[in-house]
């Protein structure tokens, strides 16, 4: 009996895309007005999917308090009311295209979220209602 | 011209996480306020996705009308304004989580969903906004 | 510069709408499938609005963090993964509707809202997405 | 480092599902309260996923303005706005059903979208919110 | 103990915005795309909000299947999978604006929600999730 | 034939909470991790609701294709993918509270929209789905 079960978080953060090896005129034309000097920022939802057998015991994959816990503590708390570029460790040295933050995230999450006996499958983020992206580890 | 097509449908219901060879100590300590003896409740969100040809004559994989019906004859009016850990026959014996509950409605559906000239694909139920799990019959 | 501001909270709960002074089949006929005696359950949405100036030291009306510790103190936490017939102090003895739910939880917040430097303006809640009330202390 | 990314676009449109070899009978029976021969419609939500490898200059698969564009002039401005059956090039000879839109719009956006160095994954329409289709080209 | 009730239903439905008085041209100056001549249509979400006190005896100001019915009844059924311009007794000779069809729904519903002992408060349409109109009945 | 009529705007934007003339310490004491000197930031949801008589010729209160134009040019073309502290004109010297940010589009929009031969009713924004303030010009 396998199943996917999925816990979605928020973390609201300011963010800017740019390269420092690029003119003002460059990220301008490469990112469009997501390369403000001055931030801007979203609302980020975060789903947090994860693979497993069901345990009959339980009837659980995984306990979602866990798995929240975990989330909150890898990630959630590093990211919330920050600016991802300038504060969050497993950001450092890369840019802050929410394609990035998803692989980040995952490579934050797979250790403690394996350690439950699950598996992680995937990890997927919503920038804005109409954009989202979702990273399966490879 | 392969397709995946899904109908959502909506049951309330009230249950409980628990087990009876368990302590209320150890139900608790396990289910958290899940446990509950007095019980609580959701308002469930149920996706059906079912897999199979688009018919070249209808533009239809399947009569989502006859989709809809299905699901309400055969799941949706046996847990809706129940409590699913007494009332709901094929809940009986099991401990009603999110991902027991799915895997019990893929039992129901798969006979009579797969008997319209497609396949069952995926149950998808979320207990909240936050909490989802998805079961594909395996 | 008055100002509404508005928080959101969730809570999931059991209930039953019935009378006891009413037979089993007065109660099928006044509540439907709501007075089932096994109960059925919901996840609730309360949105607490409060009016007041903005203060223009901090360009608050009231800080929402304390809105929310009020409101969790004094109903969510005893609503949340209840029996709202069974275990809500505030609404013993009473028929546990929306509108009653509603009208109570007016009076639980109203002393410590007010006491905030504001004054509570409305309390609404969805019991599913198809229906909700809005009550005005009145 | 391969990632799904989806952009979600909209459009409102009129459409009616009959057949011309069918009579009204048929068509009414076959396509119910759809075959109504003075056309009804839908906002319908379109989400188009691309997949491909994490670009390491720009932290992008893909710059989602050029999707949003491509989408926007291949497909969502010959929708938006329209009669399905009568005025949409692609949709010309073909019943207007979610199943049919959701290829013709996988056929229009291949080409385009996989000359932006990524591959079209999947074309999914929400009709309302309880029924969508998904598509992935096969 | 005053209370707004309020039930949400949904209608789909083809329309157009045009006066057979203007040209094609001052049509599509005044109306813009709404003025297709083949039509296009909408997912409308209706609010029907009821006004009432408080029935001690039931904790009901209104008993929401009986409101459900009615607007079925006397409005969703009259519009949905309908043309609006062409089909709907009660919008006929009229302008098939977000407006005007507010009006007319309370028009439509004034009399039979105020038998239920209750008082029509307001009707609320969305036409999309960010064009949505409010009819207070003066 | 008085009535509502509400356009959604959206604007995604970095902010902080603090006064100069607090330390650092009585900033965070106030108004907790919103205080962060690195900013963070929202996808803020505005619906701006005007009020007025139907244009018995168009059916339209108001054009929202004017009214969203003037939102945009007056308030979200200033706002969205900035900074709200540094670099929107309007919100200079003021602290950047969901409260302000309201008060302050009022004062944008109450003449240009007063000039569509309505009236501005109210200025409603959220900050998170959690948290919202609701201004009408009083």
């Amino acid at each position: 009996m396998k199943m996917h079960i999925t816990r979605k978080e928020r973390f609201n953060a300011a963010h800017r895309l740019y390269r420092e090896d690029y003119s003002d005129e460059k990220n301008l034309e490469v990112f469009g007005k997501c390369s403000n000097p001055n931030w801007h920022g979203h609302n980020y939802d975060l789903y947090v999917t994860v693979a497993g057998e069901v345990n009959p015991e339980t009837g659980f994959v995984i306990n979602l308090k866990q798995l929240s816990k975990i989330i909150r503590e890898y990630v959630v708390n590093k990211l919330d009311h920050k600016n991802i570029n300038l504060e969050v460790d497993f950001m450092q040295g890369k840019l802050a295209s929410t394609e990035n933050i998803a692989i980040a995230i995952w490579n934050e999450l797979e250790k403690p979220v394996n350690e439950l006996d699950a598996k992680l499958h995937s990890i997927k983020i919503y920038e804005t209602e109409n954009n989202f992206v979702e990273y399966f580890g490879e």
